[in-house]
């Protein structure tokens, strides 16, 4: 029998100005899977969680990603997959990504099939299918790549590592559900064309922030006049919560994802810190229960425990 | 009497996906201007090329840039301007541009006022307004700063340099004239969402490749899914002339601004020159007068001949 386990960071995506193309891999939280090989054939699957998720290798996103793998592949054996599961589904902070990106990497390693960023990222996206109904690899690209990634096209697997200073991220995750399906329905199908511009503009200067290591230009950049105006209509607080935090000294943040949950970048741990305090103190005044993280960049993304 | 002489680069705005929020100064064409500063009061200018261009200050694009300054800054004394223009007005590279951005750095230097880059912008500025009809600085921001240039905010004046690898350009300029407003007039006010998502991770690719010396990247990120497709119909032989150049090696190209002129990026100058040819060929079948230019990235903007 070989065996692994494997840690799958959350991640955070769209980064604010970036709808659909920014991701990046934060320290915590974190799922652990485990993945045993053994003789026979077939996939089982068990949850040691309470989120209630399928444990049917067909209505897994870790068991299609899986089973994706060993069809195309031709892979031998019986898998067993364990999850213990930290990143509550339906969070906005890549729940089912990190499932769908720690199994392929888990068995690429466990089984020394030493495929490329691009195979995995395909293998994976092929089970984060199954939670999001359409191909998105934003969550995922950072878990394979690591770090910071650009999307420049999902449909030729342009994926851009974007390197990063040093950076310290705040992360609130309100435990309401906010259904990504809906919450890609409420978007505008056009938008006017000099928000566009302003967006790209803004897309432009975050990546030339974060390569030139100019924080304050990451600060200005953070803005987005499309996606925010209207899903942060279904955050509770969310106003208060960002307006704390810009007090407190965040550099910019936002909506991580389609939501509920919101981050906030700083320049040092200390502010990340008294930004948490600000973010807990509105959240208690909403009467809604919350989860904050104080964390930073994963640079590895899913890696051998 | 103090004088001095200065060169006025052309530049190419939006490189293709950027529309409104790229520049670059390129080292051809360019204009000369002199500035004379004597006793005396008011502005005079002379143009020495056949465009046929107003003289009078307040209608001359470089005399309402001085204009301005001579107002806000209380500036004493008469001046005369002298224009030796080879940037043909309406070309799409620059020829407003390099007027605006020409006088007020030959007033800056010439009188030793040490202006911020910002103010010689809002005087420029000034003056490009009677060409355009708007506030814009994608052409006049790297004939100031230099080099390529990023307008992340035109109101607020942020402005970011983007250092460049080596980079040849091949320009081809149609004489045939598009007005800057017709070509503003035929875009979509608004665009699918699913275009501009494109468009962003295409600006934010452009700017990692020229950031990490990745011509790869560089070429893969000059796409436009909203401008070009309008715009390009303005240009006899559009797709011809961009079949051929990327036949001989371009790394990418299109139209500059709201043309006619286009141009094409490459990492060596045998390839530039090749493309040259390539343009010329096509062309010369069209039966429409046009120039073509083999260069280089302009690092400085404006200076002192």
């Amino acid at each position: 029998m070989k065996s692994i386990k494997v840690k799958c960071p959350a991640s955070l995506s769209n980064l604010v100005c970036g709808y659909d193309i920014f991701g990046m891999a934060v320290e915590a939280p974190y799922d652990i899977l485990e993945l045993k090989n053994t003789d026979g054939e077939g996939i089982s699957i068990q949850h040691t969680d309470d989120y209630g998720l399928s444990t049917d290798p067909s209505k897994n996103i870790a068991g299609v990603a899986l089973q994706s793998m060993v069809s195309e592949l031709k892979l031998k054996g019986h898998f067993e997959i364990i999850i213990h599961k930290n990143i509550k589904p339906g969070s906005g902070i890549g729940s089912s990504a990190a499932s769908a990106a720690g199994i392929v990497v888990a068995a690429n390693l466990l089984l020394g099939l030493e495929l490329t960023h691009q195979q995995l990222l395909t293998f994976a996206m092929d089970g984060e299918m199954i939670a999001s109904g359409s191909r998105h690899a934003d969550n995922l690209a950072p878990l394979i790549y690591g770090g910071m990634t650009l999307i420049r096209d999902t449909d030729n697997f342009d994926i851009i590592s974007i390197p990063s200073p040093p950076l310290f991220i705040t992360i609130l995750h309100p435990q309401i559900e906010i259904k990504t399906s809906y919450a890609r329905e409420i978007l505008p199908k056009e938008v006017p064309l000099k928000d566009a511009v302003k967006q790209w503009a803004n897309t432009a200067g975050l990546v030339a922030g974060f390569l030139q290591n100019d924080y304050a230009l990451m600060s200005r950049s953070m803005q987005d006049f499309i996606i925010e105006p209207v899903r942060s209509k279904l955050i509770p607080a969310y106003d208060a919560v960002k307006k704390e935090s810009m007090h407190c000294g965040a550099l910019g943040g936002g909506i991580s994802g389609s939501g509920p949950s919101m981050f906030m970048f700083s320049k040092d741990e200390q502010k990340a810190r008294a930004i948490s305090d600000a973010m807990c103190k509105v959240y208690n005044s909403t009467g809604i229960a919350y989860k904050t993280y104080v964390t930073s960049i994963n640079q590895k993304g899913v890696t051998v425990v």
